[in-house]
């Protein structure tokens, strides 16, 4: 999906929500456990009552990798049935050298169809330019983080700390129909700030509901000029509800947010 | 594997030699390709070529994950086919905030039985713990790698760079029998720097061959009071051949190695 294609989805359905697919067997209701994958079934379920709502889904690598060849295939299963007018993102964080970068985009670009990938920085340029050769596919950089340990490298340098090196840097590889930024939301004036330095790049900001942010802060502090936002919630959504009810609840849940967020586009 | 038995393993087979599995299928010679899983076998003659001679085998997980499930089973059944004497090293640079760091945790040290997994540090403490509560498993943090865009960010900070930060704080995490570091082999002085500060913890060093480090200048300048070392050779000595002998080929290459470890140890 492109840069256009991604704004024009905002705007006509008013809504930057991304949906994070963190699927949790043990945490997924009681009934799905008698399907034969039902990690896929508790996705399903979960895009009919949200698709519409959210522009976005984030299934969380880790979630499925920890299950072996089977979550692999859930993965797979759940990327082909998002309808394509929704973005897709695998949350996986990956970072490394020139040829195994080269290996991880084609995972998530080639074998599963990925829209984009989250990228770590630290090993630099080489290991983040492979994953940006891909048309209309994008690269989605940590730079400020929510976690409780964001602060203690992504701070680190001062009056310049290092998450602005780390965009000033990576704005000089790729524009911002390429690559976007993770930009944890626990402190509003720091996606202010991140905004200065990035006028046009997408944020992609974790962190809203259970780890603390509020979608106004977010909005407010954060919009680009074509809204340039993808907020994301979880937990807050896809364990909204623990019964046989919990796509209504999930929906209903998604519904609020979306709620917050459309005065703002 | 604990501290004391990987320091005994290098004494006893006067090596610290990591062979590094980066197995790609399009490499490997054509007529392993008729097998069943053509990774695996290939895995299973480089192992038995070799086991003698090496400490530790490090597969690059990116060259699994991109065949999709069938990757993850010639993972499953190369960890196995590994001999208990080996370390294992799972190259997959993770690194999340707690709740997902503790899944990828799970997946390398549960769900395939690795000894150790290298993470990359950008998300800071609660990123990197999580693999540092399993007893005998370890945590292997990028500190200085050997790629090109390695000094882009680590070398940030002027008098003090990153890295350096990086190894104080993560020092304070945990002990050199948790916690190890990978230090790139292409600069020499980066190598005793890395030592002063790190004097006892073991240091994983890619770069040897294929990448342009010597394996001399990684002894001398990077060897502490019991080795510390693991020095890894992957292109060097996989695709030392290409046709029906190449397993032999790969035991001459990594005698080759050892041999210049031999007088260091």
């Amino acid at each position: 999906m492109n840069y256009a294609q991604l704004v024009n989805q905002i705007y006509t359905k008013k809504s930057c929500l991304c949906v994070g697919l963190d699927t949790d067997p043990n945490k997924i209701p009681k009934h799905l456990l008698d399907y034969e994958d039902p990690v896929f079934e508790f996705n399903k379920r979960i895009i009919d009552a949200t698709s519409d709502l959210c522009v976005a889904y984030k299934p969380n690598i880790a979630f499925y990798e920890c299950l072996g060849p089977s979550g692999w295939e859930s993965l797979r299963k759940t990327i082909e049935y998002i309808p394509k007018e929704n973005f897709t993102i695998a949350d996986a964080k990956r970072g490394d050298i020139g040829n195994t970068a080269r290996m991880y985009a084609k995972t998530f670009f080639d074998t599963y169809n990925f829209d984009s990938i989250t990228i770590a920085p630290y090993m630099g340029e080489d290991s983040v330019t492979p994953f940006l050769e891909y048309k209309d596919k994008w690269g989605i950089l940590l730079a400020v983080t929510s976690n409780k340990g964001g602060s203690d490298f992504q701070q680190f340098g001062g009056d310049k700390p290092l998450f602005k090196e780390v965009v000033e840097k990576a704005n000089s590889w790729a524009t911002h129909e390429q690559l976007m930024y993770v930009v944890g939301a626990t402190r509003g004036e720091l996606i202010a700030d991140m905004r200065k330095i990035a006028p046009k790049n997408f944020f992609l900001v974790p962190g809203v509901g259970a780890q603390g942010g509020t979608v106004e802060d977010v909005m407010k502090h954060g919009k680009s000029d074509e809204i340039g936002l993808l907020i994301n919630s979880s937990r807050g959504i896809i364990y909204a509800g623990s019964d046989e009810n919990f796509a209504d609840q999930a929906r209903d849940s998604a519904k609020k947010v979306v709620e917050q967020m459309k005065h703002f586009i």
